[in-house]
This record gives C-alpha cells, sequence and structure tokens, in this order.
C-alpha cells in the first residue's frame, strides 16, 4: 500500500504547488494524444512512421547520426556503457558516485553487464578534468551528468567539457552524455543541443523531467552504435510492440517546452534569491544554472515539517512534499521548475515567503 | 524505413480481415483511457493506486499470493528464471526449441543473465512428461508455454500437465508458465485461471495477445518471488515512472474480452473447418484448441501471394498479411481470432473460401 505523509497531504492540497509542470495524472495522455488523429497507427517492435519520424528529429536535434527511443532512461543508459565496453574490450567505466546508475538502478550495470564502476571525485563535487587524468584504471568510457541533479544540478564551464572532451578522444575514452536533463542546461551554455553533443560519442535524454513527458528516453550516436543498441533494448526486454504512448507524448511536449526553459531557468534564479533572503535558508547551488536546484534549511526534521505545514495552509504555497534529513539540525529538499511557477500570482510568492523569513526568524534556536 | 509488400497492401485493403480485434491505432488506447477520469493520479516508480489495485486484482484471478506488472513479457520471464536458477544455485533451465525466449529476444536469456537453456523435445512436437523425465542436466527451471504458439497453439492434456507439475515438485524443479495467452486456453481446459496456475510456480501472462491491449505483462508468484522480482524490473530498466498506459488498457481490454475465449475459441474450430475444406490447405491443429491455428498452404509462395491478393480484391476478406515460407512448394502462416471475425457476414466468408477452393482446384500443379 502506498502512504502519504503529513507533508505530502498538506502539499498535496496548496492551491500553488512551486515546481513541476501540474499534476502527474491521465489527463497529461489525453491532452498529448488528443493532438493526434485517432486511425494514427502503433508503431510495431521498433518500426513504424510514428518512431521512426521520432528518432530521426532527435537524431537531428543532437546532431548525431542515429536516434533510439527506449522505454527507460536507466535502459538506455546501461546499454550505452555496454556497448562502449564491448567496443574496447574493458568493463570497466567512470562516473560521478552520485551517478543515477550508482545510486538508483540496484545494481543493473553490475548485475546485468558485470561492468565494474570507478567512482571519480567527492560526492558533493563535479568531476574536473583532472579527475579524468588522475584516473590509473584503463576505462572503455567515461559517463558526465549535465547537470550533476544529486548536487543541486550543477554544471562545470564549456571549457572544461571541451577539456575533458578532447582529453578522453586523445586516450581512446569514448564519453557519453546523461543528458537527462539536456535542453534544461542550453540556456546556460548559450548552445545548441548539436553543440554539446558534439562533444559526446553517445546521448541520452529523457522525456519526463523538464519536458513533462510521460515516460521515455532517446539514446543518440553514430549509426553502429545505435543499431547496437536496438539488439539489447530487444535484450532487456524493452523492444515493445507499441511504445507510442510514451512517443507522442514525448513528441507533444518537447515541441510545447523545448523553447520554455530559458523561462524556467531566469525564473529558478529568482526563486532561489527568496529563498536565500530566508533565514537560516540557502540553495545549492547559491545561483542556479538550470531550472533545478536544492534548498538547505538549518531546522530540524520535524519542525521544519510543522513549519512548511502551517505555511502550506497559511500562504497556498507548497515547496515540496518531501524533506530529506541531512543531519540532526539541518534538511534538504529538489526544486525543479516548469510550468506552474509562473502561473503563481508574485504577490502569494512574496507573502508566503515572507512568512516563512519571519517564522523562521522567530522560532527559537 | 519501413516497407510494406503487396500482400500486405493487399490486406489493408480488405473490408473484413479475418484476425485479430481490429487495428492497432492510437484510437485503442483512447477508447481505454476515456474510460478513466482525467484526474486519475498516475503510478510512480511501481507504487500508486493504478498499478497497485491492478496488480492485486491479477494475483487474486491467478490465485497467486502477489503479481507485479512488467513493461514487456521478455523482461518478465528472463527474471523469473533467473530468480529460480538463483535460488536453487544452478544456472540452467529448460524449455521448448520454439520458446519466445529462445528465437524472438536475441538470447538475453544467455547475454543478460548467464543461463544455459536445455531444449526439450523436437520443434514440432509439445514438450511430454518423458522429455522432463529424460533429462540429464540439473535444471533450476522448467518453463511450459500453453498454447505452443509457434506450433499453431497447440496444448497437452490437462493430466499430462498435473503429471509434469507432480514430477517437477518432487525434483525440485521450479515449474513456470509461459502464458502469454493463459485467457486462451481456458475454455479448452475447462478450467479457472487460478487451477492452471496453481500447477505453476510463476506465471507470466500477455495483455496484447487475445486480450488486445497496448503492451505489457503481469509476472504472478508467492511474495518473495515477485519482491525479487520487482529488484529485477528496476535493473532491467523496466520500474518506469508511469506504466499506466499499459495498465489501464490492460485493465479496460481485460474486462471486456476476458469472457470472449469461449467465442473465439468456437470460432476458430470453425474457420479452421473451413481451411480444411479447402484443396491443398490444412490447419495445424486440424481442430484448433484454442483461438489459434496455423494454416499450411501446399503452392509456392510466389504463386500464392499471387492467389491470394487477387482473392482479397476478389471477395473483401483478408486472411493474412504475410506467408512464411515452408519449402519450395508450400508456405504457412498464423491465424489468432479476436472480434473482427465475429462481425463478417457469413455469406462472404463463405463466397471467400469457395473462391479459394475452387482457385487452389484449378490450378496447374
Amino acid at each position: 500500500m502506498t502512504t502519504t505523509n503529513s507533508l505530502q497531504q498538506a502539499f498535496l492540497q496548496t492551491a500553488y504547488p512551486i515546481g513541476g509542470h501540474g499534476k502527474r495524472n491521465i489527463q497529461v495522455l489525453k491532452e498529448a494524444l488528443n493532438h493526434y488523429e485517432d486511425e494514427l497507427d502503433s508503431d510495431q517492435y521498433g518500426k513504424g512512421k510514428v518512431i521512426e519520424d521520432f528518432q530521426a528529429e532527435m537524431a537531428a536535434f543532437f546532431g548525431k547520426e542515429s536516434a533510439v527511443f527506449f522505454p527507460s532512461g536507466t535502459m538506455a543508459q546501461q546499454i550505452a556503457l555496454r556497448i562502449w565496453c564491448d567496443a574496447k574490450g574493458v568493463k570497466r567505466v567512470a562516473y560521478h558516485p552520485l551517478c543515477h546508475l550508482e545510486i538508483h538502478e540496484e545494481d543493473g550495470l553490475k548485475q546485468l553487464h558485470h561492468i565494474e564502476a570507478v567512482l571519480l571525485t567527492d560526492e558533493d563535487k563535479l568531476i574536473r578534468l583532472e579527475d579524468v587524468r588522475e584516473l590509473k584504471e584503463d576505462i572503455a568510457c567515461l559517463l558526465l551528468e549535465l547537470p550533476q541533479r544529486e548536487i543541486g544540478g550543477q554544471l562545470p564551464d564549456y571549457e572544461e567539457l571541451e577539456a575533458i572532451s578532447s582529453y578522453c578522444r586523445e586516450k581512446g575514452i569514448k564519453l557519453h552524455l546523461d543528458g537527462a536533463r539536456l535542453l534544461e542546461i542550453l540556456p546556460y551554455y548559450q548552445k545548441s543541443a548539436a553543440e554539446i553533443c558534439a562533444l559526446f560519442d553517445s546521448v541520452y535524454m529523457s522525456f519526463y523531467k523538464g519536458i513533462g513527458g510521460i515516460a521515455g528516453a532517446v539514446l543518440a550516436g553514430d549509426e553502429a552504435f545505435t543499431q547496437e543498441s536496438k539488439i539489447w533494448k530487444r535484450r532487456h526486454g524493452g523492444d515493445l510492440i507499441s511504445l507510442y504512448p510514451y512517443i507522442l507524448s514525448a513528441e507533444y511536449y518537447f515541441k510545447q517546452r523545448q523553447s520554455k526553459m530559458g523561462q524556467y531557468y531566469e525564473e529558478a534564479k529568482e526563486l532561489a534569491e527568496r529563498y536565500n533572503h530566508c533565514h537560516a535558508v540557502e540553495t545549492l547551488p547559491l545561483l542556479p544554472v538550470t531550472n533545478m536546484f536544492h534548498v538547505h534549511i538549518h531546522v530540524p526534521k520535524e519542525e521544519l515539517e510543522a513549519i512548511l505545514i502551517a505555511m502550506y495552509e497559511a500562504c497556498g504555497v507548497g515547496l515540496t512534499a518531501y524533506l530529506r534529513e541531512s543531519d540532526e539540525s539541518s534538511c534538504s529538499f529538489e526544486v525543479s521548475l516548469g510550468d506552474r511557477y509562473g502561473h503563481i500570482p508574485k504577490q502569494v510568492l512574496g507573502d508566503a515567503f515572507e512568512w516563512l523569513d519571519q517564522t523562521l526568524r522567530a522560532r527559537v534556536e
């Protein structure tokens, strides 16, 4: 059974939840499907106009030869790393200690593919060229996640990316982009997706983060790579007879939100400033570089929950449904902006943050 | 690019295609979704009412402790076999030479799970108790596919099933049911799903065959088994944030067609008789035991294609979109009945088979 705690309950009842695009209910899919004719044929095991056209569109967007639609990023990325490992005959890759493959996939990469992962740098840092240079083991592939979600969506400078890319090419290391949130980084870099992807041998992007689709992902690279990925997709059980519910919603919301990432980014900076003006609150990063950041509040979890519930009820603004306990005296949560934020009246937002600041200042520490 | 041959083209233009429920276009999903309120929340990584309620419903239907929804049967079955192999510490299973895992999954079981498969009996035969008794190697699990699709959907007697089940239990061999078409076998056995499933330790059923959903499958067994299957589902990349497009359509069409399997079975017997009355044609099995069978026609492929195209144009009845070449002088195709067959006027059907019989008799052999 699914249980909801009281913070989540209170959050769900606010008129103005701050993050995301809206509720994840089935209306999201209905809206996308209603955009298409009833007679549109299903894809069929990776073939057919619906999937082939969208894959071609995505390949062009990434500036890659070819792209393949996957039900999930988990599947797409394990497969990308497997292909690069097999190509080099080295079953070892490197990535960040808080990489999705390391912390959210029940060790699929090791259990299914027997690939060893070298963890680069500390959990709270970005991977630097230095970290890659200092690698002692031979690796087939380096995975970079842009932005690095688990540390608030941080990004290296573009010059550092270029340097890492050049170094990897020189050393025969394939560079894979975990671009789950690829669209979200373009406003900061002021680059096209193709310009970013040109630095990488393979790229994955998700359709249900900033884009707000139902599920699904795309993996892109050269023709030989994507052909091989289709074989592995079948082996994983991802070559479904019909992926169109995910493909059509991906296409629909990609078109709708592709151009909004700059807006979300600006709003994230504005919102982070509101947080940073509050007593005992700071964001990571202080100045967001995408539509996301983390909020750290120096108040014990139980006490903060009570404060937030009171705030949600008093102001109608919902900050988060969950708190992560950092230590006995502080917690954090993730913020990721989408369509919702722009619809909240500024006065309501201002009052809510004023309430929060006052309340945090007034408490007996 | 997807190409269509001329037989397929002609088939697609017939007023009365014989098999299946209807076109696989997006209206199938729209119809199912329209049955549900817009506000219904998505499942979320295997949690939430939509998925939990349906899993509970399926577990009860199978008479098993627990059930898990999967995006595909490929994923569900590899995982089932992996769990049974790990439990016994024996990485070997046995199944039919034309088992889905052997011929349609790019060797996922071997490549991802390093499980060896012992192929029982000949390609054109059913697995008998004798075959299991004669096994020399120790195996963790025996997989039985009911009906055995690649040989026309044949079934062993219920008594033989019981005997195989007892033998496996006695020998510490887990018995897994590839019940992709589980509903389709119940009218022949005159048993409930739970009665059939009681003979097996784990069971998989598909939602897009006789049920006519979009995609997806369910895996059922005891609580420990299904809990472990959820971990592997995540490793495979199948624990999607939202599976509801498949779940809701599975539920909707399951309810709609669950009670129609007897009708499809009766119609399959009637249709097979029509085929068997035609010159140079015979069905496998001669008397169908489910809604499916194979049709073998003793005419070379190219010649038969021309005859069928002419028949489709003359009579408006479509038999198949594809022919499989058996040898230089004969071909075969699969028939699987659903909603469509019952809507074809008997006169139209009779005329079409009359035309086919006459034409096959008239040709110079």
